[in-house]
């Protein structure tokens, strides 16, 4: 294409979201209850969430109707850019076209209000008062405030303390949108008191941050819970992404040979990949590549098993690429990507060998973070840059073939609120983390617990 | 209109600035020499800028081509959306039409890089190999290292010593685009030297970073000197945005009632308003609002007169309100509209009564800023809380009156970098300051010195 980006109108905004579920080659298998070790049903959900979300969670229907309060929020800024990364090409001397679709253009400034949105609108028509929610990096928790914000549910979010301190300006952005925000481990919970019993100067995790959201939560009649990914429902919200990209890449006149995202709990990369799946399983040869960081290595590394969503064993199990839900990643820039599992979805779509899996290190990440900002302007998150680093590893590949090759990458978000990360980069204070093999035999001895995937 | 934005392709980028000087209904006093106190010619200020940029300042045309390397970068978020603010008219429960144009969209997240490519590009094309610039809130410095970086030009930026250090992350930004940033007073000028050796410990002021930056340009042959605002070609530059947002009110089918913007030196508020001006010079009716901080309020407090446009009196004389080159203004959040003087065309136009000037307190504006950010998502960067604030109180008046009216400002960046200020406001350390009359009149004493305005 000659342009740099297209960009749709209002009225192309997608108004169905995408459910995989539909298309699967193979069903998924079962969530099981942590008591009983059964398929668990809805009504083991409704303690947390609205019924209309735990109905998504399970449907099988292949499209569900976006209502229209909630495109009607989506206009403020989607439909998001796909660009076409010319002077990155350029700069790589490449004969591969890149083309990223961005979802920084987000008041919170990545894709995470796509679910954000939806969730606080489904629990407003179920009556719901109040959420709660973790928040790691911010990016969640910025995107479920701003989102409450607009539907007048309270907010409340539980920031793993760490974060906290050294990213004060994400909490002041959930602070700008109205909600409550308090340092995880927190003197509000029983889960919290009990970690500052132990150890008073606990900085937290992510997993304890969830025991309180979701203890806040089961415990108030007026109050559910929300969680920025992993979930099936989480992940067809954001293929709004995916939607609109394939309308971008139709009148680019393009489709692309391979499509990346980087993977945490797996909801950006779901949201761009999932609708060009649809097209794969149709016949479309395509490449979908799922990066994570080498020091968070769930797909790359870890066993396929049934395990816990979180550390205090408080949720279902589910079967996944897990490293053990204790296991505590070495402290990346990418917050976000710092999760012990991924999404069932993905998990289920890496072992049909439908989704490849490959993981970098931070500073190879971070080198080419900068590469980008320098040709397109556009400073990418700490996690983004995993996605921009494959995309340049496959563009670095066809140059050295001398092939062509169309390649799509979501930029997920801008690195505004993570500025420090890439001081200690320029500082050479960034290091790489080689995971001891001792960490995956953990994950190993642990999943022994649970029944085997069938 | 129904949308909620309108959204241009890339194909409606204006292609030529709009140059207001060849419609004004009287001209400019003229730019004097600090020595002979006679007009200066282009060649006074060969030293410090290429002479295309020298030939613009002086412009006659209407209209001055947009040469297509600059086109080809606007592309990277140009056109910017026009927004209809519809949740926060449903706030205000005004009858009123808000409309506002974003430039938060640029990579630097403001209106300047409209100018800081334009003035890359055209000393690229003089040869020139090295930039130097002055910072405060540092927009402006990341707007040009965004700019050099593109056209392969080194730039140093002299930022402001207390800004550098409460705004830390601007400095990684400019260091992410590759720019050389230190702290004003430096030991890298005579003029930071001098300063040090005096006050060690002295917090910089944008007057010191200016004449470090100005001494670093005209003392080397490779170097030339770039400004963020003020200056005619600047303001000419910002014209694509009011050149936009007139296409897309035309597609919106309306047309404003005023145009609002905030000034500290000028350069978005006449971006956004010149092109509506060239109509209200044809009889059009049209409200014209330039909205300044109650602390540092040149257009409503300041007397006409020639004055310096630095504190250490290097440059021109030139005819504009002014506080006087030595007013130091409280030190409030909105760091870019800290600045003694005024753009002379605003200057002039104020004069002329062709546009209104109005002032207001940081408490004010801060509480229009949060409910902006609750009803439209975007969080406001401090400087443009001024112009919501402003349009604000329109929409009120016509709620007051009952009267329908077409409001239009510009948001002309996003708080991202300014969050510090944010929790400042909602810990109520943030104060109003009430200026002194004696801070006048040490204005009105200074400019006794210099010729009076014809």
């Amino acid at each position: 294409m000659n342009q740099t980006k297209v960009v749709l109108s209002e009225q192309e905004i997608p108004r169905q979201w995408y459910n995989i579920i539909a298309d699967l080659p193979q069903p998924m298998p079962p969530v099981l209850h942590p008591g009983t070790k059964q398929p668990i049903g809805p009504d083991d959900l409704a303690p947390l969430f609205p019924m209309e979300l735990i109905k998504q969670e399970v449907s099988a229907d292949p499209w569900i109707e976006i209502p229209e309060p909630i495109v009607e929020i989506y206009r403020l800024w989607r439909p998001s850019p796909l660009y076409r990364a010319k002077r990155l090409e350029q700069a790589l001397d490449t004969p591969a076209k890149i083309y990223y679709k961005y979802e920084g253009v987000s008041p919170a400034g990545s894709h995470k209000p796509n679910t954000a949105i939806a969730q606080a609108y489904y629990n407003k028509q179920a009556g719901v008062k109040r959420i709660t929610t973790e928040t790691g990096a911010g990016q969640w928790g910025s995107a479920l405030s701003l989102a409450c914000n607009f539907f007048g549910i309270e907010c409340k979010v539980y920031m793993v303390k760490i974060s906290y301190q050294q990213k004060p300006y994400r909490k002041s952005m959930i602070r700008a949108w109205g909600a409550d925000i308090v340092a995880s481990p927190s003197t509000d919970t029983n889960a919290g008191r009990k970690v500052l019993e132990q150890y008073p100067d606990s900085p937290g995790s992510l997993g304890i941050a969830i025991s309180e959201a979701v203890e806040d939560a089961a415990t108030r009649d007026d109050t559910k819970y929300s969680l920025g990914s992993v979930l099936n429902h989480v992940l067809m919200h954001q293929t709004v992404i995916g939607l609109e990209a394939k309308q971008q890449m139709e009148i680019a006149g393009d489709y692309p040979d391979v499509v990346i995202g980087c993977v945490g709990g797996g909801s950006n990369f779901a949201g761009l990949v999932f609708p060009f799946l649809k097209d794969k399983f149709a016949g479309q040869p395509l490449r979908a590549v799922a990066v994570e960081p080498t020091s968070c290595p769930t797909l790359t590394r870890g066993p396929y098993a049934y395990d816990f969503g979180d550390e205090a064993q408080m949720t279902p199990l589910v079967a996944m690429y897990t490293l053990g839900h204790n296991f505590v990643p070495p402290p990346i820039h990418a917050g976000g990507l710092r999760y012990h599992g991924m999404a069932p979805l993905i998990s289920h779509l890496v072992r049909l060998k439908i989704i490849e899996a490959v993981a970098y290190q931070q500073l190879e990440i971070f080198k080419s973070g900068v590469s980008f900002a320098r040709a397109e302007g556009i400073i990418p998150a700490p996690e983004s840059n995993h996605a921009v680093h494959a995309a340049i590893v496959e563009a670095l590949k066809a140059k050295e073939s001398g092939q062509s090759k169309t390649i799509l990458f979501n930029l997920s978000g801008h690195g505004h609120f993570d500025m420090a990360s890439y001081d200690a980069y320029f500082e050479g204070r960034l290091v790489d983390h080689a995971l001891p093999e001792s960490d995956i035999q953990n994950a190993l001895d642990l999943i022994k617990n649970y029944p085997p995937v069938e």
